[in-house]
């Protein structure tokens, strides 16, 4: 597999959110030490995740949907001498960054996962502190509930930065949020029950990847513009059906044959939570009797490192690696088939591409 | 002790707040039934919690807030006669019941209730639901992980009832949402490190008490009237700090002393928690040394029902109680001096007052 670094596309809209974002949040640290020093600990926690990095692949979708809208409508656009218009696209795009952190460190409590952009999770820091400190309680409530609260902090933040946006922008925003929940909520429910098949698998790509991911960034992307040429919603959701679900592809592949120590986070917990994934439905499917008893083990919580290896090598053997690759890259030609119908400005349907090609094909 | 029932100005106010409230839920329900049963499941687990009741007083608040700063303005306006001020009130009201219903929902993962409103929380009802049907992982982290989620998914929805307020409305109602994520860090977090002095107790019944029932439901309802008068905003500030102390030491109070059939929910959790409330900050500073001995045992998670009893019978000896019900009654008395000199309309300030009394001496 090649090495794709981060396009630099992506890197130049990471820089402007985490900028906002950290200006942000700086601002209500400041604040709330004011008030009471103990309540300005739950803002620098979220300082700590958001300060960790992230791809801010939602954002550049975003930005870049924007940016080809525009230009689209006045080549001789540039952001830079319109500063109401890129402060306000900024804010839209520095929202989705810190959902995403949000979600996150709610994700990481419902799977107690403990590392994170190889950081100690925050519901595991808390743990930590907890015991060192030989707090009052139980150590694994008071670190979750931290980690709840730090989240939900970040979610209310997030919509915050939401609040100047037009009533379109933020309805797209809230038809993201209902559905970045109940996909989360399909993916525990389905763990939880072994619903392993490739329908299930599919829904939760559709909600938690093309919808959350791609789609509704570039819609917001595309509302924030003002262009109104229409037909551009209808190839913005052409584009992210199969992107989403080559993004999500890709995330399952690397969920259990990545590189940890490059994601920042350990492999083989998918196997132990027993995610609904392509890879698993078509493994399942394709598995012989002896494979298919490898695979029974995979939701057991107590997994050890030669029980992940012999899974994976089953999953492999099964074909379902090769079949995930397939359909990565017939789905990003399909994806790049739209875009180059796309009436957006080249430049943006370049970054577009680029985006389109990392997410695809990113060992991270 | 007297037995209050709920005023009927603010069963008035419940009404309609619960008819917009079910209607919503049910066309969501609706909705994600058409898309995928399961995903639909997550939104009915939010119908029920809804459904359980409450006693809707941050409706009321913002509610009574808004009618007697528009029947001041014009004497002969009658709501019905404005169905579009109607509505858009109903919304804020609804808005601040959702929320609550997200807060309840995770504050009892939290602090691992068993019973709410007399039906068993959300997250006890999903270990058992995992347990039943013998689902795969641990059941403790599924019915857990499912409550939070709905949680969310109610805090979304809240939002999406303030999408169509204004900037001025939906400004205080995200400052309500920081507070009040901030003020359970707090509760938590003082809990944990046993900070019970008075000071913490009183900052926290700011934050969760003075500022979210209070004084922001009045707030919004204020804004959402248009009416401008000056002074209006600093006289609903000083209505709240003494009604929303008034509030919390009642809370306090039953949360020891109240009947949990009554209450819907059971006693001495608080004292397993040890949350840092203004009761037991008067107890510790009062208290002898074998009644020290006592008191020391609060926050241990495995208090039965005779520590209970001997906790309850220390705090009571050491003049807590009577300290906690003289507080309340001079607090009320400061609050109506204050609903007094407010320009309110009379019929509106009337329903305030009852509400105030409500809180004061209620028993659920």
């Amino acid at each position: 597999m090649n090495k794709p670094v981060q396009p630099q596309q992506s890197r130049l809209v990471a820089d402007l959110v985490d900028n906002r974002l950290l200006d942000f949040l700086e601002g209500e640290n400041k604040k709330w030490v004011e008030v009471d020093n103990r309540m300005a600990e739950a803002v620098s926690y979220l300082q700590s995740v958001v300060e960790s990095g992230g791809k801010r692949l939602r954002a550049s979708f975003c930005y870049w949907s924007w940016y080809g809208a525009k230009v689209t409508e006045d080549p001789t656009y540039e952001p830079q001498d319109h500063p109401e218009d890129l402060s306000g696209i900024v804010d839209v795009c520095a929202a989705l960054e810190l959902l995403h952190t949000f979600a996150l460190i709610h994700d990481d409590v419902m799977d107690d996962s403990n590392m994170r952009r190889g950081q100690t999770t925050v519901h595991r820091g808390q743990i930590q502190r907890f015991t060192e400190k030989a707090w009052t309680g139980e150590s694994r409530r008071f670190g979750e509930s931290i980690a709840v609260l730090v989240g939900n902090l970040g979610h209310v933040y997030s919509d915050i930065l939401m609040a100047n946006a037009p009533l379109e922008a933020r309805t797209i925003w809230n038809d993201l949020r209902v559905e970045l929940n109940l996909g989360q909520y399909l993916d525990i429910r389905s763990a939880a029950a072994s619903d392993l098949d490739f329908e299930t698998a599919k829904q939760v790509a559709w909600y938690k990847s093309a919808l959350y991911t791609i789609y509704h960034p570039m819609q917001l992307g595309f509302v924030m513009s003002s262009n109104t040429t229409p037909g551009i919603s209808r190839s913005v959701a052409r584009f992210s059906e199969p992107l989403g679900r080559a993004f999500q592809l890709r995330d399952d592949y690397l969920g259990i044959f990545g590189d940890a120590e490059r994601l920042g986070k350990p492999i083989g917990d998918d196997l132990r939570d027993a995610k609904p994934t392509e890879l698993m439905a078509y493994a399942l499917q394709h598995a012989d009797q002896d494979q298919r008893l490898i695979l029974s083990k995979v939701g057991s919580a107590d997994l050890v490192e030669s029980d992940i290896a012999a899974i994976s090598e089953v999953i492999r053997a099964t074909g379902a690696v090769g079949y995930v690759e397939q359909e990565i890259e017939s789905l990003i030609v399909s994806a790049e088939r739209v875009l180059d119908e796309m009436p957006y400005a080249t430049v943006a349907k370049q970054a577009l591409s680029s985006l389109a090609r990392y997410v695809a094909s990113r060992n991270v």
